[in-house]
């Protein structure tokens, strides 16, 4: 962009955008691109256009699910740069043991790409269940045997840089809206199907967290009492009919699917069953019309009780949601007049990447402090 | 209060004090008490109090609900000081037909009134069901035949003055929410047992209407899907366990009750129905032991999504809600994990009047404006 475009774009004058792009030139945060590149159609003198830096900062973003610990780099632009997948049993894990196995990921990571961005702006942890922003707590995870605990200020002393710590939904959520075409949805809805079901509730566009953040838990709603048993331990649960899970424990002694991990569907697995069902497999579609039956029992609460403009279903598990989606709305039908479905609209949303961490990167971008960017030591470290 | 107390309190200077008060004893909106009756200790010389004038303006708050228009005239300080009630078959009513009789009776009131007070204020009107304060539609009313109704600017136009649309739950929750013992929770769920079963959402102190207005639609969330027939027509909804109605249809069969309308329990046949399951009689204990594991159920779903401070219950229904509570905290537990449960208290709080008209009394007060009233015409009246 043109400094003469950013002035009536952020209501300063231009003597305001000269000063201020000169101390973030200086600072590293922006960068001129050659003026070559931005001529357009030959007349007056070339314009030259600044761009954010990409290598001035860097956020290192964690997602922690059941069984599977990944680490991206996102640049200051927000595109991620690198990314690495390690497998592990999460489960058996002590609190002490899983702050080793990220301090040491974390660790090596930045070595590796300390030398490429000045900054390490922050550190994202994104995990699946009920966890509290504001107190850096992990309160409830369906990966994790413990509970209630501090994860956040460990990871902060240790690296010396902020660690934010999100609700895995609450970061896909956050990359999804940030969509212009959402904008106009302020009291939106994300329903994220997977090995879990996630939801992450945007009122007049701010994520709603509950008093210690673990509202919107979604998954965990009813669809009926004493019903199939969830990997909460109580029944009934919509997770226990519509999440990966529930689909592949029904499926799995009826139908011939790829080889794995008998506990834990693999996505290959997932993919196979979901191709059935899609394809019009007696067997699968019957699994797969109960789930949908199951979840718009619960999305018929949710309208009920939120009154959204939007519901938007997407994870992983959206890749099956065709087969779900007649039973899904009959079942919202039955269970609520037209007057309390009001304005609603319910959109699936294609899953062709997991944006948690895009979410994940931007929202630590969002809550950097640029001042602290700027004045702090190379590569983030806070001895180094 | 004098006008010492009052500077250091909002933040103002004692010159200010004075002009503002002066500015609002000129327009009759406070007055002076007698200086006599707040000299203590005799020492120095005596602080004039200064109060608000009940007779500065008043509002009328109408509730409508099923085969009943209430009508109460509230004074500047928010206190009721007239009270009118008015059966009707709300059913069979046009919009037409409630308009012209609520024209009719809130003229009556505001012509009898006229002359105690300075200024009507403004009108409010508390619904039973879906309503729009935004655009002034009465959406879905269970004591009403009719839907989508326009009916604010109608009573605007009539009358001259502002028309405030609520929700009786609103209502209600605004009167509780406003003692100073809940201020220390502001995401505050209130759950009106009645007739109908309402419930109001306060997230950061404020209520959550959601996009039109038809939000915290609780009595219509399920307990079980193709359960019990729900006055909104479908099945399974809370409301048709744990309402009055769902209580007296259960048992009316099969228990001795006072005379009544058959369709509709009268409070007296609530009161005794109420007290026969308090006092263990074994058929009506069971029907408040399923009410109150349909609550259970209902209730664990709104922890899970909204992750409130408090859940408050109340509500005419109130009444009975002793031989509802053992099967509602064991229905809770058994429908939710403890971390999902967190921290939520539940409260019941009595039921000695209805608190429809106090909050929407403050309501309508609070939205006034009172350089308006201050400048209005005497009595409200657009044309007197």
């Amino acid at each position: 962009m043109a400094r003469v475009d950013l002035g009536p774009m952020n209501g300063i004058s231009s003597a305001t955008v000269t000063s201020v792009t000169a101390e973030l030139l200086g600072q590293g945060l922006i960068s001129e691109l050659p003026p070559e590149t931005i001529r357009s159609g030959g007349r007056g003198r070339p314009k030259t256009l600044i761009q954010l830096n990409p290598d001035a900062a860097f956020v290192i973003c964690v997602k922690v699910s059941i069984n599977e610990i990944q680490i991206v780099v996102g640049d200051f632009t927000g595109q991620i740069r690198h990314s690495m997948h390690h497998p592990l049993t999460t489960l058996t894990l002590t609190l002490d043991e899983l702050c080793a196995v990220l301090e040491e990921k974390i660790e090596a990571i930045r070595a590796d790409v300390c030398h490429t961005f000045q900054h390490l702006a922050g550190i994202c942890l994104a995990v699946q269940g009920v966890v509290s922003p504001n107190s850096g707590l992990i309160i409830w995870s369906p990966a994790l045997g413990f509970r209630n605990a501090p994860i956040s200020e460990r990871l902060a002393t240790a690296f010396g840089c902020p660690v934010l710590l999100e609700n895995d939904a609450n970061c896909i959520a956050r990359a999804l809206t940030s969509h212009p075409e959402y904008a106009a949805y302020p009291n939106l809805i994300v329903i994220m199907l997977g090995y879990g079901i996630g939801m992450s509730v945007l009122i007049d566009g701010k994520p709603f967290l509950g008093t210690n953040g673990s509202a919107a838990e979604f998954g965990h709603t009813k669809y009926e009492p004493g019903g199939a048993l969830c990997a909460c331990g109580r029944r009934g649960c919509i997770e226990a009919y519509a999440s990966d899970y529930a689909l592949y424990r029904e499926a799995r002694a009826m139908l011939t699917l790829p080889p794995g991990d008998s506990a834990h569907p693999s996505d290959a697995q997932m993919q196979a069953l979901n191709q059935l069902a899609i394809a019009g497999d007696p067997v699968a579609s019957q699994i797969y019309s109960k789930a949908g039956r199951a979840l718009g029992y619960g999305i018929a609460n949710v309208l009920a009780l939120f009154n959204p403009d939007l519901v938007l279903i997407t994870g992983s598990g959206v890749r099956g949601f065709e087969a779900m989606r007649p039973s899904m709305e009959e079942a919202i039908d039955e269970a609520l007049v037209e007057e309390l479905i009001g304005p609603s609209r319910l959109i699936a949303s294609p899953w062709d990447r997991d944006m948690t961490f895009l979410g994940g990167i931007a929202m630590t971008l969002h809550a950097t402090d640029l001042q602290t960017l700027a004045s702090c030591s190379s590569c983030g470290s806070g001895d180094s």
